[in-house]
């Protein structure tokens, strides 16, 4: 069976090239960046060029990158370090705000922060899943020592209007800090034009390994780190670095910014067609999202009458992989926060699907997913208490 | 020139075998293992085996093996993790036993716990870099949360006496940890029988891939999660799973099993002759650490008259690779905190030097390497101000 995978927003396969640069460094080159000997030599110079890779696909300085070992550490160490060393210098400033839709890899630290002691305010979003600008500043408080609002939603793939939002925190003396996760690589995102202090950045979602990602974090800014030890990464995350992860990461960015404008037109070309079959092809079913400011892999519907957990296995016999949402809130088997936060029914939260793109996917695998799709959510709804309601 | 690598205590390559199994975790088999379809469930697949290898190496059952970044996240998760929930059940269980000989990746966490408010107490050791059993007794009180003391030094290659010291732990009600790092794989490590509640791995100390590591934790012990988020590894490692990492560490623990013995016998016998033949061949050398309680691969020399950073380079240039001490600390040109407190004068902390060997290390390359060792420490004396002493 000829596999159709959807679902290139919960993680992606690693690009030859990427894997070719990996290699040495597993095997030749394998010294402990911090030795001053030959191996150790070879090893840090393969960073310094990961980093300057990195660092450009978010038109960022070298030496503001700082790799962690995915998106939700660097997350983690952008929401508490931020949090920690606010606190430290001024104890007044114990204000987070975030938002209803933020991935879990920055809510559960907001709510450890909690626990610690911290004020947090979740912001509402509008029915598309946008952050509005006006509600951000109603919230906003001098003792507030962070805003953190994602960049681009992994669910229905909105895209918030960061440059205003930071601008917004920072005129009332907040740092802004972004999980641009879904967006570095798939959207240009300049850090500087952004005006943002904190951006979290993975491989994985870009064609690089799993188990390797970083922060930016501006030149001047102070965070307290959350893994201490040897001193690596200037103090902000100790431990050997992950040399082939790194290596790999930072190819991974440089495919991926060599690239970009191309890939916007085609995966973008390829979802729209997507989106106007299912919809004209499938009664009871809706898009999600914003029709304009969203990601150009991203299409996500909700299917009247049918639950999406069943959609995805019945997809999953036929070759087809996709979510109902965040793979990592997939397996907890909870109604998606997102979906809730826009105010969407029970109903349209269960019957919803997430497809994402990837430049591998072709218009044939598109015209076989819509013609899945169309026969699985008949035979579903089917069998559904509903059938009448939908038939 | 063929070059001599005598540094396998910072890190080694990863073996061909790991780097086989890796390989299908980067490219076909690239799904987040968090997705409930075909490319969720091979990596879920593949991370239940990497966890049950990982597991029979240290006779731990799968489900108490935490995968984490690598060895130094495992250290920050056990002690900043147990603190934390210790204290939340019991605000006077603010106490934590540590020694003046671990690993940055430890004492660093520890130092940062003093600044939130807990005690620590850094036991002393012997010459030889022991924890002597009295001394712990002496230190613990009915506060102390946590005893972590390593299971064998990363500099001078000791090994403590884990299974006493974690009973006198156990009898004053507080857990124990023990960092494992140089441990694991080189040593017979029994969880069970060493009865400690917390033990730290590294996958690159052991021909596995850099980036990975583990933590045991004894089954129905509770900490609290450093890293949050998606809820993975059971909630208390959150982010996307390194799968390709995880598998390499997983093959490597697999490897390092099977070989042990075969590994303690050709590594030791190595090891015995290069100091019998360093000690008699250089004048006023000298072995640190204990001659008995040892690590197979290690090998630390004091060479007096000589600086360590001066052999390093001149050794390097002479295509040998070897460490002053920890790699970890190297660069920051600080003196040894583990010569330091096995009370090491400046002048033998400046002259020392850290041999770490593995299977790959031959006879002649300890021949070629004595000859060059005493070559090198012959010119540097020369040059000393101090030759008249060792000439």
């Amino acid at each position: 069976m000829e596999r159709i995978y959807l679902d290139s927003a919960a993680s992606t396969p690693v690009a030859d090239e990427v894997i070719q640069e990996m290699i040495p460094y597993l095997k030749q080159q394998f010294g402990n960046p911090s030795s001053i000997h030959y191996f150790g030599r070879e090893t840090t110079r393969a960073i310094q060029l990961a980093r300057k890779r990195v660092a450009d696909l978010v038109s960022a300085k070298p030496q503001e990158i700082t790799f962690t070992s995915g998106g939700t550490e660097a997350d983690n160490l952008a929401v508490k370090g931020t949090a920690d060393y606010a606190k430290s210098k001024d104890p007044s400033k114990n204000h987070i705000i975030t938002s209803y839709i933020e991935h879990d890899a920055v809510l559960e630290p907001c709510r450890d922060l909690e626990r610690l002691g911290y004020n947090v305010t979740f912001l509402p979003v509008t029915p598309e899943g946008l952050v509005r600008p006006e509600v951000l500043k109603e919230a906003i408080t001098p003792s507030t020592a962070l805003v953190s609002i994602m960049h681009a939603n992994n669910e229905v793939g909105t895209i918030q209007p960061i440059k205003e939002l930071a601008k917004i925190a920072h005129d009332a003396g907040a740092l802004f800090h972004t999980d641009a996760v879904q967006a570095a690589g798939k959207i240009p995102v300049d850090v500087k034009d952004l005006g943002v202090d904190l951006l979290s950045m993975s491989s994985h979602k870009i064609n690089g390994p799993k188990g390797v990602g970083a922060l930016y974090i501006r030149d001047g800014l102070e965070i307290m780190p959350i893994i201490h030890g040897g001193g690596q990464e200037s103090a902000m995350r100790s431990g050997t670095e992950n040399v082939p992860g790194i290596v790999g990461f930072g190819k991974a960015c440089e495919l991926a910014k060599g690239r970009l404008a191309e890939y916007q037109r085609q995966v973008s070309a390829l979802r729209d067609c997507l989106i106007e079959n299912v919809l004209s092809e499938i009664p009871h079913s809706r898009l999600n999202g914003s029709r304009t400011s969203r990601l150009a892999a991203n299409a996500h519907f909700t299917f009247f009458g049918v639950n999406g957990e069943d959609l995805i296995i019945k997809l999953d016999e036929e070759g087809i992989a996709a979510s109902t949402g965040s793979a990592c809130s997939v397996k907890k088997q909870k109604p998606s926060h997102v979906l809730k936060a826009m105010g969407f029914s029970y109903e349209e939260i269960t019957g919803s699907l997430r497809i994402s793109l990837s430049m591998q996917n072709t218009k044939e695998e598109m015209d076989r997913t819509v013609s899945a799709l169309a026969g699985v959510v008949k035979e579903l709804r089917s069998l559904s208490p509903f059938k009448s309601k939908y038939a």
